[in-house]
């Protein structure tokens, strides 16, 4: 790809649309500027451009973001046969167990929740396709590291940023290695309060009819009531035999 | 605004994004100059960029999103109070009435969910925050255009596609506007399966402490089951306390 085939417009408007979470919502130029490393005259086109076309809101000094930036990660979300496939076994399998069901992919060292079935929350926070977490200490993320070659999966490792969530996560590359080498072995991933106290899930990789694995799915429970050594036992199978009715349908 | 204060490649790389879709979720270079109407060299371009950036990825012939793009979206709905506030609300009135909760907002002629609790899917399509649905026809949309000026809802309704999604289904503006003046004065809409066939729901308005609709949530269920006179009678006086539970802490 020649340097002309790049817009480089493109490009730094969307780290801006990016530099806005939680923490970040109301942003003045100034913000954006230094979040981003766009020179400040930059940062202030690409905000005027993201509020005349609808994208933003500015107060006279603060930027938010509007619902039109949803029409972006819906693109993905109506676009990808995965999530509307998934859909109706994770409602299947949420109704199943009573507990919540999620498919997620790997970007980067995230997982990102591209569908989920669920009618109370387990964690502390909200989760909704989009949602991301760190893979080193979610199931569906040692999942899919596990699909990974060791070298590919180590080189995501090294470059996370591992967070001790609770004293049970495990957050050194050859602690978190030897689990991805376990969970290859047997299958499936489970997770012990290591994201947050109080929860725990069981992740198994969903492949494709060539063997290919292109998401995970968990459930997700309370911990003091549904222990892992449950999850093992009675939900392992429910979700086997989902995956593998979701399996048999993707090329 | 001045001319180079807009980023024109930033802006056609956005439509080029939006060009996704369910229908089009494969797309050469030619299939998105034909749908955004930019010139061939400049809707490679775009599609490159987004691709060299992991937006987007290429097999040679046709581009797909890639899961990266929800990050897009992701940042409104993080960066943005009224979801997270709305949800724990949401959970509780889903709880509370065994029904979906959902909660919008208005995005040109169309709502936007921004948050949404459900344990059974009522429609036949999955929604989830960042799902649009038709403002003229939905219990939701209804209430949002209440909270306008009538010209300004007129304009609205004018501009709409507005389909007869059913044989209930109102499409014309004079009986929309009728609609839209009624439910301004009774305080909630009502559909009864304009939508869609076996499908009903009620929606108020939420409004913040200075008076102003800011969202509208609504309760959504199973024609044959639930009757709209069920829905007034014991889903409103729960769903306007919750209403006003939230409107307390929004200013």
């Amino acid at each position: 790809m020649g340097e002309t085939d790049f817009i480089s417009g493109f490009a730094k408007g969307l780290s801006v649309i990016e530099a806005f979470d939680a923490v970040n919502s109301r942003l003045s130029i100034t913000d954006i500027a230094r979040m981003t490393g766009l020179e400040r005259a930059t940062a202030r086109r690409c905000l005027l451009t993201l509020t005349q076309l609808g994208y933003a809101s500015y107060d006279g000094k603060f930027f938010t973001l509007t619902p039109r930036i949803l029409r972006l990660g819906h693109s993905y979300l109506s676009s990808t046969p995965l999530p509307r496939l998934m859909q109706p076994f994770l409602d299947q399998l949420s109704e199943k167990t009573g507990e919540s069901a999620s498919a997620s992919v790997l970007d980067g060292n995230e997982i990102v929740y591209i569908a989920r079935a669920s009618h109370k929350r387990v964690m502390s926070i909200n989760l909704n396709p989009g949602s991301r977490l760190p893979a080193y200490c979610s199931s569906m993320g040692r999942v899919l590291l596990a699909a990974m070659s060791d070298d590919d999966a180590q080189r995501i490792l090294e470059g996370s940023n591992r967070l001790a969530n609770t004293p049970r996560t495990k957050t050194t590359v050859s602690d978190l290695m030897n689990e991805v080498r376990t969970v290859r072995v047997q299958g499936y991933a489970v997770i012990d309060q290591e994201l947050e106290i109080g929860l725990c899930s069981i992740a198994i990789p969903v492949r494709n009819t060539r063997g290919m694995t292109i998401a995970a799915i968990n459930i997700g429970a309370q911990a003091p009531r549904v222990t892992i050594e449950d999850m093992v036992q009675n939900y392992l199978p429910v979700m086997q035999s989902t995956r593998d009715t979701i399996g048999a349908v993707l090329v």
